[in-house]
């Protein structure tokens, strides 16, 4: 029986924070373990380019999120692990499938519409004022990215289920109207997904500014982990675990029994400074080990070079046979 | 001092009639011919696409394009000459071009806008109707054919100028943005195209159904010459030029002198019958040759073939270099 083939995306526009690494990275490195499964992981950066204008910030994230996933315990072996840019042919089949998407398919892609809406709130008499054709025609390129390594199944947010549908909506047009070409995406939503929540115990997010830098050193993380909010009780008074996002934080690094025992230790009065210290030690038990792999990585980064050239090698001859499959039924075919 | 670098795209969606040789080859072949030119000339078959989603003509329709240039003397040791789906980095390019254009630009584009209009014509609700999203962004897959190659010049028709002037807008986005990387071409309007008439007097063209195809035999050329509309007028009765379009179609073909000889012929009673004859010995005597050449050519495809490599090859080396160019100013580069 043939494996079920699991493709992810990551976007190559910051650098990695403890969220990334509880919601994402971490479940996705174990799930890519598991038997029956061939997993495909790239990096986004023709997806980056979209919103992110500033050439530095796309470079210096490439590196962070691919020493990142390494670190972290991603194996290039097992993974097919390459950089999106790597792959001329995903932008062939991005322009191939764009000739036979409806337009008003994007007409109604969230992320387009959301940006008229804040358009329309501002009294913008062009609802498309400020929108660029990347973020408009960028579902097409994520359809490219799945159907051209025929992955079975794509696990995203809940927001971005409405790609994955279009991407089995546009292979279905295509194997209808040409050939049988694509395999039909599923969408996997992990219901179970971890939050992490960040300082401020809203969402850890980028745009929040509430996060905690994954690979920085044990006495910054220290000095982060000061910054989440607490109430004014004192030591000795007991403490709810939903008096400060701390606990939350705790327990993502921690197994049942060490949770349950950091609750009591908390009602039993423990002082917020010193579940502080008993949270960092937490954190950085768990990634002590993948700093210094991180670190390494990106003290040489032709290393990390060197394995995404090798996973590029790895997908390219898949992506060719398949782009010259997809150029036949279309009709680009060499002259013989 | 440098040439003037000229680029023309040939949709791959039809074969070559006697118009296309009159409006568009014979005067390009002889302009790649001017000293201080350098040309480039490429088969558009990922435009060919967009409306043709008939794989056998894009096929057929490349293959006798590309015969047909080259039947009438386009010299691919003087044109660079290739086949756009050849060049990969083109549509890297055009993806990245994606990123920094502005929405409302397509939105004004003529093709876009005549498709909406003739939805509303037909009280289409959405007016996007049928509408596919390689129609809406072909003017950033044409901007990008054009600055990949610093194209000076692109000699275009008059419902062409615009998207030559959003190849212009976009390529000043970018260079303001990122960096100095692209040359702004410049629009070239032939005031002179001699535009053909067909066999109703209508210009000659595929959609009208009045074409004479380039390379049919010597035998049904003269049918086809046949079919061309005149009056009844008998043979000695003086005819007018204006009194059937064979005279513009000869005009197409003879000197000056020829020319007014066959108008005083007319006056002076020459029958229709044999004014067609006339007509088609003058279109054979400069066809012929070229049409034996046609006729090798596409007896032996991967001739032809051979020479489009040949092109891609010199052609992908200059795009290479403004790629990486290109990829570097938006943060897309090796790890080092």
């Amino acid at each position: 029986m043939s494996k079920k083939r699991v493709l992810t995306g990551v976007t190559t526009t910051g650098i990695p924070h403890l969220g990334n690494y509880v919601g994402a990275i971490r479940p996705a490195v174990r799930a890519a373990q598991a038997d029956g499964t061939e997993s495909f992981l790239f990096l986004a950066d023709y997806h980056g380019i979209i919103k992110c204008h500033d050439p530095e910030m796309i470079h210096t994230s490439t590196q962070a999120v691919a020493a990142t996933w390494l670190a972290c315990g991603l194996d290039p072996e097992r993974t097919t692990f390459y950089r999106q840019s790597d792959i001329p042919e995903i932008m062939e089949l991005n322009w191939i499938l764009g000739c036979i998407t409806a337009k008003g398919l994007m007409n109604r892609a969230h992320a387009y519409k959301a940006a008229v809406q804040e358009n329309l709130d501002k009294g913008q008499e062009d609802q498309d004022h400020g929108i660029e054709m990347g973020l408009y025609s960028y579902p097409i390129l994520m359809s490219a990215d799945i159907l051209m390594f025929k992955a079975n199944e794509v696990p995203v947010g809940r927001d971005q289920i409405q790609h994955v549908e279009m991407a089995r909506d546009i292979a279905g047009r295509f194997n209808h109207r040409f050939k049988e070409v694509f395999t039909l995406p599923e969408v996997k939503i992990d219901e179970n997904i971890e939050l992490l929540v960040g300082l401020d115990g809203r969402k850890m997010s980028k745009s929040y500014g509430n996060t905690i830098p994954l690979f920085e050193t044990e006495k910054k993380l220290q000095k982060s982990v000061n910054k989440i909010i607490t109430n004014l009780k004192e030591p000795g008074e007991p403490k709810g675990t939903d008096e400060s996002p701390l606990f939350e934080i705790y327990k993502a690094f921690a197994t049942a029994d060490e949770t349950a025992a950091f609750a009591q230790a908390l009602s039993d009065g423990l002082a917020w400074g010193e579940a502080k210290k008993l949270l960092s030690a937490k954190i950085n038990a768990e990634l002590s080990d993948k700093r210094e792999r991180y670190n390494e990585l990106t003290a040489n980064p032709a290393q990390i070079e060197d394995i995404l050239q090798a996973g590029a090698a790895k997908a390219r001859k898949e992506a060719r046979v398949l782009l010259d499959e997809v150029r036949d039924a279309v009709g680009i075919r060499a002259l013989r």
